[in-house]
């Protein structure tokens, strides 16, 4: 799977027909049984780990290890060396790969090797971040919304936020200073991150040594994929010292070997209420499981047209797919009558138990009803929010840029601190595939006309008197956007200039008012009594259950702990390890099959005895991919890079007898390092003989 | 909206928002309130519709109009002249539009005008069937199952049912002989039909006139389209006589006005139990329209890649979005709470009233519980069900000769009369259009791995060592089945020689064993439970509500009553008709919404105060597409070819206040064939001045 992150589409396949198999939950909705949890570092439970597996986990291990931790781009990382080392999951550098590719140099196709530091190529767009400071800063973000509702309290904690950041950072461009908030609103903490912007691509393998059987066995285990890759951190032009990083054990794990998982799991879902699941159930997964299967169908008859459709088509057909297939293991978890029934007994519970406390009932009110509400409020402004503001664009680059762009030219309240990150995000150069920009931007107009009809009013003025697919072809094939020098100069236009100026800034500026109306309509009576709800069932849920809970994922640091381990299923048992012989076996010839051709070339130097992938207990999600796997002694033995397909409905529980995590192990990486994809350099960095 | 047929997709579009807004039913699920119901002819409440209605329905209008009821391919048409004519809708007869076309001549955007008797052409595979003779065979079809169950009892029904049918027919080609049920089992009825092979093509506008507004007004209104087309039905190369025809009036109804609609509603779904409405609304629908997604996706970037692209994609993608648009209204309904409430109350009262009659209950027993036990295993099986046989081949017309020819060569009870039949089917001369076999291969082989898994050992079987994309490109290339001439040639090899004889025969034989055996599955542990159990239910609601009912829909013939008019949801009102002038204000220029050639060229002959499209009362669904719309004297004053978008939750439950029915009227028809194509010889034969 694709683990990445929050604005990446999160995805899966495989195993389709499961998800519809029974979910499982852990039976207390309270006390974390089994190897749930996905902790944050200042709430880890030490003691029941080292009760349990018999370690010395202590606060100079957890510091440890959260100092090698590396937040990229939708993603999870570790220092694996002391002179910023990176390692993550080839997934997590695929797109750099292709943003450096050509139609003549295929890095994602061919994999890429940096033979010296020097031909180390910068990832646009990319950083790395590593987080050195918790603070608990939920009075100041409470306090700051009381006694307000709906836009004015949504604009009084973004400003109460924006403060505590800004103090927090005082400027320094070296750190990213960043509220979070935990349990739903339950508790918010500051995380400042040390960051670094210049982030580069050292090695990746082949795709199809990374993503081999494709998207048929993204989510499946046994598993063969030598999903890593590994980038390197600079700042003034010099590798970063990494004095905190693991140091990499090439021997796989035994099973039942006790494992760590430090990383950003992106979301989870388990603290919801059943009226919010019902809607997500009802309409919103729904919605875009269809949505985004069109486009899928779009994209997949699109690469087949040719070599060039086929590169540049593979990391968005991957990602869709990705996506896909998590949300359609999302629906099947909610469609699971024995799976809802068991959350409502929870959520029953919880409630009668705040009921016979009339103190309590006193503070927080009914906030599951207050929530019905707002589900059905959701449910009216759902289909205009999604199509005019969340999902506007289709996921068009070019259609982002150009909002980005006008909404800049509107915003008096930009810090030229603000404008200047702005412009250096918007001139990177990346490069536009104006055929697939067109196919998103039909698809959307198309199913945005569909979803909302022909005669509401912000649709007639979208289309005008044109078609999806000539409005599409028109804004896409007279736009200056994809030009970084163009994007430049664009930032320094008024709102009236910037009409003149370009089709597509133009349709933008025609529309925009509309697009922000919803949004603004959708955060103010969806989010904020959503937030103010959601707060006060934690509150109840502190108050019934004590503190000693885990958060719900939010894409900051996590740390969750487990065992090397296989499952059964309906009596057949998976084991925990592959080996690097089981991928020549599995080798059809053909795609997403087929071998890759150094493996191909190199089969009998491989040692097919090593262990390539494995599965462990360890609770994550989405966002975890490329997260060091970590043994007892804190030493990495692999990266994260899928979950089983039983893991799917793990973003609304966690069932301890299936939801595995899927690693690859450093034995298999250190393997491919000597006798695939020969690379003494980082051997040597790894300090591998 | 694509009222047609069973096996043709049935579908909808446009206001895909309002299918989430309230469904209300009527509130006794017994007794048929406001113009509920699909009525049988042998069972119309003749006295309900005089008193509401002040008509004069007696038998023998009854029986007029039954008489001039026809049933063709998936829709429903009529007699309009003594001499064989027949109405219907262009959407009805556009696939023989196509099928006649050629690149360089397209009856499909051109229209196609007979202008002599001569010049009609024949419609590959058109039959038109009248019926004639209804008998009550409920006693013998129940009497054959009794004491069996699974297969056994499916072989014993079918038996009979084949017995029933060939007795009455006595081996006569010119009558089809039908045992249909009723009331999901509570009923069978043998149907007797007068049946015609020979049916040309006669007048069928430009696809822009009928489909005015295109996907994104289908199932909406207003609505300006003039979806009707002629055929004529030939015996021994002569127009048949038709001198119980429907009187053509040309002129537009009032508001209000009585309306009658006989034709033949495909599938409602209206007597099901809650556990069956929950399997469709947590797994059948939801698959279906995430796949038919994906497909609509593909063609429509097909469509977009030439001109002969979309021409030859243009039915297929009609029909995809039509029956997308249905599934997608069920699902609105299936998941709107209210509506299922409403559901599970009347269910509730129906079973609290078999549990007070003990004598009922020892006669019944709890087939409620049956069903739920049955959908249990129907989760189970459904996809391999629907991948390997329901559902394969993706719609791929070759692979659908190759299947029928397999398994003929393997069926040793095959009559001479049915191999006869089958042959004739198989060689008519039908355009192939071999790109879009290979789109819809590949998706189903892809779609098939991804829902069955990699590991499936049917999965496997199928594709051996190949890529979906290779091996549908393998299979479509290489067979000869395009070929009527070799499909003749291939219906009398046996299976080992079809083996030799081409790719896809082979194919399909080396899978066919598993296909059948799911399908015998699913029969024998779906199917038949299903079957028992719910005569049983329907038994159950005579013994509380009495017989005075209307069954589920099932293709067969069906009179609703109604009358003209709009509706109001919140707080909208949609006025009961539009005028063709309302067409020339509503196009932009830009497909679907351009006009078309001749409604342009002729615009300052059109009398632009004529009545084009009008909606009433009448409970239809899709099958009914084409019926005559007629008045309390029994003359036809339009062609349904529609439903609101209200309407498509009418699967489920008939709402008075919302579902309407859409039809293209008389007038418009009358007004387009004397001003926009001038055609004096079918307005001659109208009895139209």
């Amino acid at each position: 799977m694709r683990l990445r992150s929050l604005r990446a589409a999160v995805t899966a396949t495989a195993s389709i027909a499961a998800v519809f198999g029974a979910l499982v939950m852990t039976a207390a909705p309270t006390a974390a049984k089994a190897d749930e949890g996905m902790w944050t570092f200042d709430n880890f439970p030490i003691q029941t780990v080292n009760q349990k597996y018999g370690t010395h986990i202590d606060q100079a291990w957890l510091d440890r290890v959260r100092n090698a931790s590396v937040r990229i781009q939708g993603c999870s990382a570790s220092f694996v060396s002391p002179e910023g080392l990176i390692l993550t999951n080839w997934h997590c550098v695929v797109g750099c790969a292709q943003e450096l590719s050509t139609p003549d140099q295929d890095f994602v196709k061919n994999g890429f090797t940096a033979a010296t530091r020097e031909e180390e190529r910068r990832c646009p767009g990319q950083t790395a971040e590593v987080l050195t400071e918790i603070v608990d800063v939920t009075d100041r973000v409470l306090a700051a919304g009381e006694g307000l509702e709906g836009a004015a309290f949504n604009a009084a904690r973004t400003a109460e936020i924006n403060k505590i950041q800004t103090e927090a950072c005082a400027g320094d461009p070296k750190f990213n200073c960043q509220v979070i908030s935990f349990y739903r609103g339950g508790r918010y903490s500051l995380y400042k991150f040390r960051k670094f912007d210049d982030v580069r691509l050292v090695f990746a393998p082949e795709n199809q040594a990374a993503f081999f059987g494709g998207d048929p066995d993204n989510f499946n285990f046994p598993r063969y994929a030598l999903d890593a890759g590994f980038l390197r951190a600079y700042e003034d032009g010099k590798p970063v010292e990494s004095p905190n990083f693991l140091k990499w054990n090439p021997n796989a794990p035994a099973e039942g070997d006790v494992t760590f998982v430090s990383g950003n799991p992106g979301t989870t879902q388990r603290l919801l209420t059943m009226s919010q699941l019902e809607r997500l159930r009802d309409q919103q997964l729904p919605v875009t499981l269809i949505q985004n299967s069109e486009l899928r169908g779009r994209l997949l008859e699109y690469s087949l047209t040719g070599d060039e459709a086929k590169r540049v088509s593979f990391d968005p057909v991957f990602g869709l797919e990705n996506s896909f297939k998590v949300y359609y293991g999302q629906q099947g978890a909610l469609t699971d009558p024995a799976f809802m029934a068991r959350k409502r007994e929870e959520e029953n519970e919880l409630r009668a138990r705040v009921a016979a406390d009339p103190a309590l009932v006193q503070k927080i009110g009914d906030p599951w009803a207050d929530l019905e509400r707002v589900q059905a409020t959701a449910r009216d402004l759902y289909l205009p929010y999604r199509q005019l503001e969340q999902s506007a664009g289709g996921g068009s680059q070019l259609y982002a840029y150009a909002r980005a762009i006008v909404r800049a030219s509107k915003n008096t309240a930009m810090t030229d601190a603000q404008r200047a990150q702005l412009t250096t995000a918007l001139t990177t150069e990346t490069p536009i595939y104006a055929d697939m920009e067109e196919i998103r931007m039909r698809y959307w107009l198309s199913k945005t006309r569909e979803y909302l009809t022909v005669d509401n009013p912000e649709v007639k003025a979208m289309l005008g008197r044109e078609s999806p697919e000539a409005l599409a072809d028109r804004l896409i094939t007279g736009t200056k956007l994809a030009d970084p020098a163009f994007r430049a100069q664009a930032l320094t236009m008024t709102t009236a200039q910037l009409a003149e100026a370009d089709p597509l800034l133009a349709f933008v500026i025609a529309n925009d008012d509309a697009a922000k109306a919803i949004g603004d309509r959708w955060a103010a009576a969806v989010n904020a009594p959503t937030a103010r709800a959601a707060e006060k069932v934690a509150q109840a849920r502190f108050a019934v259950y004590g503190t000693n809970l885990y958060p719900d994922a939010t894409f900051s640091l996590r740390l969750s702990y487990g065992q090397v381990g296989g499952w059964t299923y309906r009596g057949v048992t998976v084991p925990a390890f592959t080996y690097m012989g089981g991928l020549y076996e599995r080798a059809t010839g053909s795609e997403p099959f087929n071998l890759a051709q150094a493996f191909a070339d190199n089969e009998s130097r491989v040692n097919k005895d090593v262990v390539y992938d494995f599965s462990s207990t360890n609770d994550i999600i989405g966002g975890n991919s490329g997260s060091p796997v970590i043994n007892a002694q804190g030493e990495v033995i692999g990266a994260a890079f899928d979950g089983n397909i039983h893991s799917l409905g793990g973003s609304f529980g966690y069932d301890g007898e299936l939801n595995r995590t899927v690693t690859v192990s450093t034995a298999a990486i250190t393997e491919a390092l000597r006798n695939v994809y020969p690379n003494p350099r980082i051997l040597e960095e790894l300090g591998v003989k």
